[in-house]
């Protein structure tokens, strides 16, 4: 016969506690300035009333707040509290029958038989996250690529790009790595193996005689001009997001150093990083098993921490599949613990499974695959499986239009429409976004061969001169969409997301709703821009808080027209005569 | 920089383990016979062969058992085991990279680092159930009934009742309470407070001076006869299954011998079991918590071996939410360690919550709201929600299509067709069903009072005479539908459920298939059986592993026709002039 359990006392209930990511073995993520809301069915084998506490600290505090959780259904308990600051915090569930505090029996079971609190059993962990890793608009540029034609350009040549990029609206430039460049084997234009005397490299093969992961490449400028960048970035509004790539060039000074961190292949020589079906011939990787990877592990995390005290606050880890996921997690927990306004986005990868545990062991968002959904069952069907809350409660994506490495299929050959439809789609059903910035505003659309999705004249291998205010460009639509995105907040979360029925398979209808119900946006968008596309939409009016017959009209925030929509089905029509897309704010 | 972990050397992730009832706390449930099948997704971090296991053992043995798991998914592997006895066992999954046992490396990262298992981080309960724990058809009846009119009847009139019951196609034979009946508080005909001189009492107030829980009733005969009982049932294949009703007459032996066991008002008197909105006056509730719970729980155990001695092997639990949970884990794991083979019905309760609890502490079986699902979409969403694989794994249920405390609405003042249609309905949606017999068969349909579920004239306060026999009665529709059961596996499982369009709302339209794909069952039932239904079926081919546009003809189980089912959609027509329902077997 057990004891405690079995006595008899402990007849209280707690089960079905959500949110919970894996029972508790990683945290639940929520953002600064949100509402936690934790629900759960608490009960005894009798219907008595029940008192109980929704508590939650802080990780590295002992001290429990709590507050209240009120009985919506038969057997379920609700409460809630505001997140005000970044970090890890835990919660847990403290019930007991009412009547021992109130002093008086239900019935003839409790009285005088619970005086105490009963606990669920685990106390759970909570990452309170920055703004910007639930919500801001992503510009990716090259510095080396914003001087004048034929000149390697500077931090100093991004620095004078910035407020151009903040009048559009961004929030987080993103650089690819702006350390020195290796020799060996570096590649030519369009990747080819042996590079010309005056091709650049990739900034992805880290590490030369002038220094690893925390130099600055010699021609992009000083530490000095770095820590300029950052503080007109910042006074601009704007973040600066660096790249973690953690792999060397063969010239690296750690191959020299520290050769034991390194991999060997079995005739002693150092192994090129593969990622079937790539393999990366300039650059070495890592041995995270090695003899001294506790020396490793802790070099790395202090390379992070070395940019952390030049400014940066956002980073983003290149090929996070090739290192191990304890590695991750350690180096993630170590820094936020210090840090929590630092974030960190996970590039993306073919494989969902590892691309959702790697979210889980600590990275704030991750890359999802807006470039490969494309038709209306490829969106509805993708993007409602991201607005699952069990798979919200871990997963937060940024919805890239195109990346360096990623000019989309279709947008292939394709004219400014296509883009346009594309910016308009990612930068409204996700709250955080982004493009590839100088090729995207000018709709760069040739792939370096047919059927592959390479850049020509990729910026990763050479320096590109983008003339960015060439006809047909599309900076007045990215400032009015991210005007759009800043004034609605609807469009600055993923959880209100809801789609709506509409008679034609090429266009997508969906709503978003901000969390108090007072801001509602529909958007209207083809999937097939270049042709007329007309259809009937069902708004289904209850889920936006509605009632249906009542009067509704409909605002275009990107051509100013309004609509009546109080009709159970509204007529759209999209295509090359009209509009690209609707993003019609709902006055109910 | 924790250790073990973070040493870069158990990169092996073991997540999405399935089936697992909340992360292992409450073991998973499949009957003897079948085939148990676990699914995780297990990756590294690269894409790498994976060797994985899947391990499972009795709970009382220290070997275990391994299986492989193949990989059925980019990172999914699947791998299963027959279950071949009753009882507790414990399973989990390890895994490594295969690079290591073949001795060469896939890549760099996990030569010589990984020659050993990784295992998930629990160890999971499985309760293999005797087969009667998943499939069975229940007959309840009133031993005290089966006598001649006038007479009150015995366990000898049961015993002589045994084999029409058993030629009726019925599994299982379940008796109210067979012990003494109090004097005190005695309730009369139709509940009433005050019984008559010759009223009999209920069954449930168990206890008088003859003895308590582990006596016979005089009037029913003695133990003997209730062991000649017991082997007249095992010959013909019958369990019978004893209620367990863990309360006591204000005269059961137990108040004098041990009155620390009772709950007491502050007046110092016994207090009446409370069920809200019932009141019990004729029966006073133990206290599970009092000083001595140990000895009261160490008595109850007593009584359910006593029992177990005299060969049941079925037990239904009374009122089980009016004693904690934590009793009733401690008492049925007692049990069913030394007694794998007995199983325990739980009756059904109001609150949806507190039964699915009781089922996951480790009822084999539960009452389900079958009495109150009687529209299509109640019918749809409710058995939809009970067939969900997380629902399934711990919870099974027993449709009764009556019972002595319920006379459906449905069935109120309704003739055999209504009965008639509600038995197929029951007996083919679930694989366990049951029936109120006498009353049922004979389709008793007058409640005691108008908008009560209670019967005139209820069994529980009175004897009754029931002509079986009598015109209208629905013993051969009953044996048809039993053997039906028998000889289609399809069946005997609710694993295969599959609800299929009907262009009519008053028609049901659902298919069942037995596990190895090779017997497949189409029920078309009506909910308004006394008036004609007309409809189209489309039959989900895809869902029964058909081929669209192949021949398929069906054969109905109940009047032996055989239809063309090979178009697109069907026609069906049921009703007063027709058919009742058709319980089609599917000839692919």
């Amino acid at each position: 016969m057990r004891t405690k359990e079995s006595s008899g006392v402990d007849r209280v209930v707690i089960v079905g506690v959500c949110p919970e990511v894996e029972a508790g073995r990683f945290p639940v993520k929520r953002g600064v300035g949100q509402v936690m809301t934790v629900e759960a069915d608490v009960f005894t084998e009798c219907e008595e009333p029940m008192d109980v506490l929704l508590k939650y600290r802080r990780a590295d505090s002992r001290e429990w707040n709590h507050t209240p959780m009120c009985r919506i259904g038969q057997e379920r308990f609700r409460g809630s509290f505001r997140l005000e600051e970044a970090g890890l915090y835990r919660y847990t569930i403290d019930a007991r029958p009412s009547a021992a505090a109130e002093g008086g029996a239900i019935d003839g079971t409790v009285e005088g038989k619970s005086e105490r609190w009963v606990s669920y059993e685990r106390e759970l962990p909570l990452l309170v996250t920055p703004v910007r890793a639930r919500y801001g608009a992503w510009y990716h540029t090259f510095p080396r690529s914003c001087g004048e034609p034929g000149r390697h350009g500077t931090l100093r040549d991004l620095q004078s790009q910035l407020p151009r990029i903040a009048a559009m609206g961004f929030d987080v430039v993103h650089v690819p790595p702006i350390h020195p460049i290796g020799r060996t084997g570096r590649k030519g234009r369009n990747g080819v193996a042996v590079a010309g005397i005056d091709d650049p490299g990739s900034p992805w093969a880290i590490g030369s005689h002038e220094g690893g992961h925390t130099a600055i490449h010699p021609e992009l400028g000083t530490m000095a001009d770095f820590r300029e960048l950052m503080t007109s970035a910042r006074s601009l509004g704007l973040e600066i997001a660096l790249d973690i790539a953690f792999q060397c060039s063969p010239d690296h000074p750690y191959l020299s150093e520290c050769p034991a961190w390194f991999r060997r292949a079995k005739d002693g020589t150092f192994e090129w990083v593969i990622d079937p079906p790539n393999e990366y011939r300039d650059v070495v990787g890592f041995d995270y098993a090695c003899a001294d990877w506790q020396g490793l592990w802790r070099e790395l995390h202090r390379v992070v921490e070395f940019w952390i005290e030049q400014g940066v606050r956002v980073f983003r880890a290149d090929n996070p599949h090739t290192k191990p996921f304890p590695f991750w997690e350690w180096l993630l927990a170590q820094v936020k613990d210090a840090h929590p306004e630092v974030m960190f986005l996970s590039e993306g990868l073919t494989r969902p499974a590892v691309m959702h545990h790697l979210a889980k062991v600590g990275f704030d968002q991750t890359y999802d695959y807006f470039p490969w959904k494309v038709s209306k069952p490829e969106l509805i069907g993708y993007y409602s499986y991201l607005a699952r809350p069990e798979i919200r409660d871990y997963f937060s994506p940024v919805l890239w239009v195109n990346t360096p490495q990623v000019l989309p299929m279709c947008l292939q050959g394709k004219g400014p429409r296509a883009f346009a439809s594309r910016l308009v789609l990612a930068a409204t059903l996700g709250s955080s976004y982004g493009v590839y910035g100088p090729a995207f505003e000018v709709c760069e659309n040739r792939p370096e061969r047919s059927g592959k999705e390479d850049y020509a004249n990729s910026e990763q291998f050479e320096l590109r001169h983008w003339d960015t205010e060439r006809p047909g460009n599309l900076r007045d639509l990215i400032t009015r969409v991210n005007a759009i995105r800043r004034q609605n907040p609807a469009l600055q979360s993923n959880d209100g997301l809801c789609f709506h029925p509409v008679d034609n398979d090429r266009l997508v209808v969906f709503s978003k709703t901000s969390p108090d119900g007072t801001n509602v946006v529909v958007v209207v968008a083809s999937t097939e821009p270049d042709h007329t596309q007309r259809g009937w939409v069902t708004l289904q009016r209850e889920q936006l808080g509605m009632l249906q017959g009542r009067p509704c009209l409909v605002h275009d925030l990107l051509d100013d027209r309004t609509y009546d929509w109080s009709a159970p089905r509204n007529y759209v029509e999209l295509g090359p005569e009209g509009p690209i897309a609707h993003v019609l704010a709902v006055r109910i």
